[in-house]
């Protein structure tokens, strides 16, 4: 079993309304060091494959098929072989 | 400067619906080696501050209060230092 850790985010020049919101909430709430928040997607997906390499290609679809909106969107992953 | 990087998880007893959407929906698109999807939220906070022990406690801080809800989720965050 591969547990694939999936991390989806607004590309560097896309807004992130999201992270302004929580950027501005955490300020009010007296944390004036922060300086700025971006807010993705964190998945964990289990696979039942052995193989890093095969799920690396299976992933990279995956991402690149329904995880992540490529337009406003990057991605990245890690593989860890786990217990089924 | 400091980065911490923050991902907010369901516990394992709360059921994850938008998980469970995603896993069906890569199913039917042929990604049969799926077993499991959880989805939690990934965020990157940036601190105006040098040392980490102190951004240890502030972000900790955060979680509890604000980023995390703590009857539903866990938390777990890794800092790094980066330029400002």
């Amino acid at each position: 079993m591969i547990l694939a850790k999936v991390y989806v985010t607004l590309k560097e020049s896309v807004l992130d309304p999201q992270g302004t919101a929580v950027q501005r909430a955490l300020q009010q709430h007296g944390y004036d060091e922060v300086q700025d928040v971006r807010i993705g997607k964190y998945m964990e997906v289990r696979l039942n494959l052995a193989d890093k390499q095969a799920a690396t290609e299976r992933i990279t679809a995956m991402c690149e098929e329904l995880l992540a909106n490529l337009v406003i969107e990057s991605y990245r992953f890690e593989l860890f072989e786990v217990n089924a």
